[in-house]
């Protein structure tokens, strides 16, 4: 199983704290040692950053950890290789470009058979499942769509009927977003938390790393951050069912 | 004008040096300071760093700068906007993916009218003339190639003509990437030069800087600098010429 980290926020925040714990799972706390990937979404654009060192070791990885990028949307992924070599095409998260948007995709799992779903335009470039189903979802989502629903919530109406065929074939835990919205769908195992004023204390399980976040934030921020375990030991966690799909945006649940 | 830099070579070398002096004219011997952007070829795989600080202040240039990644083709590109505002998505190069390969796209100049030419599935994210380029390029590849044509000179042959095309727009001078070669296509400024056995010294033009080639490289290595203006001033660069494209693989140029 590879691990999962995912922010979403109504202000440009840094993610710095968060990924300092699930760094340390990356070969150090943790197995995932092939490699680990991160997305920030900037307005439109995104910024990515990958590896296929094992994060705990990684001096990209150090650089972002001690790099305070502030985003209202990042994924995260950490790898632990089953399907698909250790090298970085076969890195998450993955991109493609939808609708004049940036779509970004990361996934744990494994999906038997996925390379038996046909693709059209959109193209795996690696080997994985997990690329090979987000360009079959994102295939799906434009055939159905040729343009952007009008409501947001009327698409992930349907990626949820999608993620669950998908989940039908193996493990399918799911960060996505398509720039405007943070998805998480629970195949097995996925946890989330909003932190809103009053803020409080939070410590990692993975690292002797503690943080006040009332001193670092503003009265009116939200922050949501999902992850496959909880990443500290001191807060209440939403640890999600299988099959369950959350939205958020503005750091907000949405659905 | 910006400031393009290219690199194809037959081994994974890093492009320290060469960045180094183009890093200092964003913002410090150069007028670019609207931001750089770098993709590295690993493997069919890609790395990109981008910021809209200007280079000469950017950390994550200095980081670029100081940490060598090893690649076969590099991309680079530093912007003085004069289309679309300073932003994340407006900043050069862009990439997409096309029959399984991830594309790379850095232009200078202007192009008046280019967002007349009509786009199908390829969408830009951002608002500069070059994205929208790269798009209608990209969808003319796609309607005319739905497959990749087995010499790959047949497709830069197709390029060349869409380049054409684009350069009666206005100053078109660009570098792509298909993964496999890089072309250089001059509107109105770009140098190459070849390094290989015996090396040299190199001294660069932007920077208190000197290398010798010899002691970092073997006696196989290949390797090819595209740059708007020569970057050192001990070499004798190739100045091409209005309307040339150069194709260029392991650092051996093709055609």
């Amino acid at each position: 199983m590879c691990e999962l980290l995912g922010m979403s926020a109504n202000v440009p925040t840094d993610i710095c704290f968060s990924f300092a714990g699930l760094m340390q799972r990356g070969g150090c706390t943790g197995p995932h040692k092939d490699g680990f990937g991160i997305v920030f979404y900037e307005g439109k654009g995104i910024r990515g950053f990958r590896d296929y060192q094992p994060s705990a070791d990684s001096d990209i990885a150090r650089f972002v950890r001690d790099y305070p990028l502030k985003s209202q949307i990042v994924i995260s992924h950490i790898r632990q290789a089953n399907r698909g070599g250790i090298c970085l095409e076969n890195t998450h998260p993955f991109n493609r470009e939808l609708w004049g948007r940036y779509w970004t995709f990361a996934h744990n799992g494994q999906l038997k058979g996925i390379k038996k779903l046909a693709l059209t335009d959109m193209l795996p470039v690696g080997t994985t499942d997990s690329e090979h189903a987000f360009c079959w979802m994102l295939s799906q989502i434009r055939q159905r769509f040729p343009k952007p629903p009008r409501d947001n919530m009327t698409l992930w109406r349907f990626v949820q009927g999608l993620a669950d065929q998908l989940a039908e074939l193996g493990v399918f835990n799911m960060l996505l977003s398509d720039s405007k919205d943070l998805v998480a769908y629970c195949g097995k195992r996925l946890s989330w938390i909003t932190r809103k004023a009053p803020f409080g204390d939070a410590s990692l399980i993975d690292d002797d790393m503690q943080v006040d976040f009332g001193s670092e934030t503003t009265p009116n921020d939200i922050v949501t951050i999902i992850a496959t375990r909880p990443l500290t030991d001191n807060e209440q966690w939403n640890i999600m069912q299988r099959g369950e799909m959350r939205v958020f945006r503005q750091g907000i649940l949405e659905r």
